[in-house]
């Protein structure tokens, strides 16, 4: 039988005590669950980056599967800890964005809820850890079969922070760099949808920050020579910006939330 | 059924096959085990940082637990390996600090015992990698239900680093910094029991080596504006000086062990 | 019972969902497997390192575990996809050499197969990441019980990179440095064969890319004074230069690859 899945994302990093202290929570509460770390390393309180990696992650995880993301600038404070129910699983963490991206990608209707329910939370709450406190337990009793009704009252909106739109000019379309991975690689928001029309081409412009780039549009890293640059579509369907064997970020001195150009003609 | 949790704390750090070895020989002799990573990222060499992170997580994980730790600069001379039994579980590793503050801290006696059962250890063990080849073996064994008395003799006293101790002067107290988290948050050796009297307090007088402070004493990061410092009890009870969304440690140069005074007045 | 174990060692990092998209497709498609990880902190694109550090710690798990190594400049072009199946277990990934150390050390006759079974991959298969993609299926159809034969047909040779050789001169033996530990321990290709002569020395000689050393040849770190140089054998049966409680990688501004003269007289 399945043990159920619950998933941490977090920017808490792996030097403290912290996310071994959600573990122990996790399994003293439900000792079958199964605990996959998604990562830890989220830059410290960039929501939006906890947001890409867990929406880049959940559609792999079976149906069913509890994600965990807690980047949470503002915890103790007036946001508030919600749970989201979606036809694919549950999303548990701050209202603040970071289960914004994941929960709107899944199927089925969004059912989301406070948590307000004390029984359902460590008998202390402190003011600067609702991941051990609040968050933890919350997985552990839904693993356990706790409705989500049990948590509190269901609300009809959550925050939806501004992620990378894009910009449609004449010739040009105008996005944004959403990832820098640990390879270096240059994550674009331009996805399937708007660079679909140049699948055929064998090259693109575009201006990365203030740098005009003219890149040989490929298929593998390695189709280029090592340490030259390219462009491709990767792993998620975004376009990205890579040096084979290097750091395209480094190169281009490049960080998420820089703007790219892209040219059409 | 509740599979056994052998927890692991080591400055062994993630690039080097050292951690898998230790889960290989762990899940070669006892299958059943869960094992929850605390830190392989203690700084190196500092049993009191080691000490200190076991001793913050353990109280979180069910009762009969086996943690082992290891930061062990001495490994392979004179310094002993030791099991130590308590109400709430099981600590393993070197004779030398590392396992002091968590075990103090647990319920039910201590009964310690050196490891010397050799036959409870890997049948080549090396000098230099104790934890792979007499603590991994070692935790198993207990996992698989070996009693104590099997691994060696009780003994009566373990070493007992000097943790930081809290003086108190006229109007004043002295204490220290006893970790310094990924955050930057500087946790001081001041907990409840000293701070208590300026619970009702707005703002506290603090000298942090040679800086004096006058911070708002609040519930949460978020109650002062981003970049601004504050005082606040943590979520292990001990009094934190932080910035909002930024690294106190950075801003105030501060670093584990350096000298904290609160002014009383 | 054994829930089957696969291994995961990679130059990924740990800020991305790449590791956990990897973990997810196996536990989709094998809910019982145990996933452990060897190491993500691989320095990026160095085959032989990923090769050494699988290689160390594969022999510590039980029979039957399924390894899975990705060090893979060249995904997404013409290297191929392999499984290898030894008298220890399973080897899968990229036939770059860097499954060839862990290969080569395990017991029984190697059969190494392509892997081309596309119903044994994932449905899309991207270019740039084999690992969730072919991989990380792979490992769980192997968990789930799938024949070896089924993934692809049998081939006679792989790909072995030039691990460190050892050239005997008169007076002395040259080889290399073939890892640098997360401690600064400069781990040399020196083993128990070519340093048994020396194992009654009390001192031995080596010249360290230009530095002539004269090292005390000890057992354990804490034979030497704090933050002094010594030479002993590792817990891999290499012989090692170190520092106690100090990097002998930083001191004597090492790295992989370097070389090392030993002398004999």
């Amino acid at each position: 039988m399945r043990c159920p899945i619950v998933t941490l994302t977090t920017d808490f990093g792996l030097k403290d005590p912290y996310v071994a202290e959600m573990k122990a929570v996790i399994l003293s509460l439900s000792p079958n669950v199964e605990v996959v770390d998604i990562t830890h390393e989220v830059e410290k309180f960039n929501v939006r980056t906890g947001a890409y990696v867990l929406a880049s992650a959940a559609p792999y995880f079976p149906k069913g599967t509890i994600h965990v993301a807690i980047v949470d600038p503002s915890v103790g404070t007036e946001r508030q800890p919600i749970l989201i129910q979606t036809g694919d699983g549950y999303f548990i963490g701050p209202d603040n964005g970071v289960l914004a991206l994941a929960a709107r990608n899944t199927e089925g209707r969004e059912h989301v809820r406070r948590i307000v329910n004390k029984k359902l939370m460590m008998s202390k709450v402190s003011n600067t850890f609702h991941g051990r406190d609040i968050f933890a337990p919350a997985a552990a009793h839904l693993a356990n079969g706790i409705s989500p009704e049990e948590f509190g009252p269901e609300i009809s909106e959550i925050l939806m922070p501004e992620f990378a739109k894009i910009i449609r000019r004449k010739d040009m379309l105008v996005g944004e760099v959403i990832h820098v991975d640990d390879f270096g690689n240059i994550v674009t928001s331009f996805g399937k949808k708007e660079i679909g029309f140049m699948e055929s081409k064998r090259t693109i412009n575009l201006k990365l920050r203030n740098t005009e780039l003219r890149l040989r549009f490929c298929k593998a890293y390695g189709e280029v020579d090592r340490r030259k640059p390219l462009a491709l579509i990767g792993s998620h369907d975004f376009l990205e910006i890579s040096i084979n064997q290097g750091s395209a970020a480094k190169v281009f001195k490049i960080k998420s939330g820089d703007k790219v150009t892209l040219y059409c003609s």
